[in-house]
């Protein structure tokens, strides 16, 4: 049974702004805000566990069944007024349907990691890059995604949409010292490579890859620290013409996981 | 010598505004604006013509050399006060520098397409999508973009800053009817490619590219028509895991480019 609300003072919903908005109430919640029909049946048939449900009467109408689903799944569910849902969304078409969600444990290694194909991340900042590099990662079929802690927080609303649902489903380990975390790697046997921009480095293209790889990508302004280039040991690099721009961090990194796959 | 405004109703800063937020106006006047130094220097050195200049008194102090040859080379140059210049900004951190251009005219067929590499795009929506692809283009060497006239407005702010003035250097085509185009290309004897996600298209890594090819993606929700897929004759595609999500249409076309180039 839903409980209807129409107050703006409405705790809940108070509640889903802020989570919404702050990454700080976010990493204090352990709770994450989400909207729209897709991504919200997403997160259910990921296992996500939903902690609270919002829905208009519109939206119910014409998503019975789903919002039957959620609502049954949903710790709480919420009937709210037009108005309110206008007050809940980011987007302009948010179709009525929002979910707040206890955030997953990120584990902070990866178990077994011999044989896989890994994406790992340095400090990327920009979320619709992050969202964009996960959608990605799980679309080309690799076993995992590495962040190193100062990456922007993974359930920030763009990186949720970016991803397409890919954050729900692909596994994602946060580390608290990328180089540290990378160095280990590399002395249980796996390949890590730093993604670089200078053109000295191997072309990415002449790399015969087997299994056990992990790929590192750097800031979108400065790359990879030094730390984890050493931590590497080896160096990979996209090349360009000359008049160009660097390309973006998210396509850069999507150039260099297809490589990684594409001999399957 | 720079004229100085402070009158938010002054008509040179109303207009600015208008064609930052309005495609129809920026149509209709054949001109764009832009912000920020690394755009408006980019702009100057890709002969751009420059319309009018705006800038703050602390962008002067700080730029001096590069507000010297902006505003020797526009046909009109405002100083505006720091309030004003935060209405101009489209962005947080615009550096109090704006420019208004005249917008290029982008010829409707390449001159002599024969062995060149080309993009061609058919209606995609996303500004932030088509100035990545136009990055990307560039950054990888293809010879120009061919778009479909239902493509977003390249002149649009989002556009201008994800091309990272790719814009400003690359060959850009735009053709009333793509399909037709496309055909008329093949005639010529060059190889269009259609980008599709149909898993019995040819897999885009077993492809053996030479010169003279024609690299078709279309919308972001709905992929390329169907006129257009017969008009290439040819399909191709990138392998994605089973349960993933398609990719993003900047991240496919990456890929489609790359391996046209890779083997360069």
């Amino acid at each position: 049974m839903s409980i209807e609300i129409s107050s703006k003072d409405n705790a809940a919903v108070k509640n889903a702004v802020k989570l919404r908005t702050s990454s700080k109430e976010r990493s204090e919640q352990s709770s994450f805000f989400i909207e729209g029909l897709r991504l919200c049946t997403d997160a259910l048939e990921s296992k996500i566990s939903i902690l609270q449900l919002f829905y208009t009467e519109p939206a119910a109408q014409k998503n019975h069944e789903a919002i039957q689903s959620l609502s049954a799944a949903a710790k709480d569910a919420y009937l709210v007024s037009e108005e309110l849902a206008e007050k809940l969304a980011d987007t302009v078409n948010s179709q009525g349907i929002f979910c707040v969600c206890e955030a997953t444990k990120h584990p902070s290694f990866l178990e077994n990691p011999g044989s896989g194909r890994y994406i790992a991340l340095e400090n990327i900042q920009d979320p619709s890059n992050m969202g964009n590099i996960l959608r990605t990662t799980e679309a080309l079929g690799l076993d995992a995604a590495i962040l190193s802690s100062d990456c922007c927080d993974i359930y920030n609303p763009k990186v949720i949409r970016g991803s397409m649902g890919a954050l729900f489903r692909l596994p994602i380990v946060i580390v608290p010292d990328f180089s540290k975390y990378i160095k280990k790697l590399r002395q249980e046997g796996l390949r890590p490579l730093a993604a670089v921009p200078d053109s000295d480095a191997s072309k990415i293209s002449a790399i015969r890859f087997f299994k056990g790889v992990v790929m590192c990508v750097g800031n979108e302004g400065n790359g990879l620290t030094e730390q984890a280039i050493t931590a590497c040991g080896e160096r990979v690099n996209i090349p360009m013409s000359e008049n160009a721009e660097s390309l973006n961090a998210a396509t850069s990194a999507a150039i260099l996981m297809w490589e990684m796959v594409r001999a399957d």
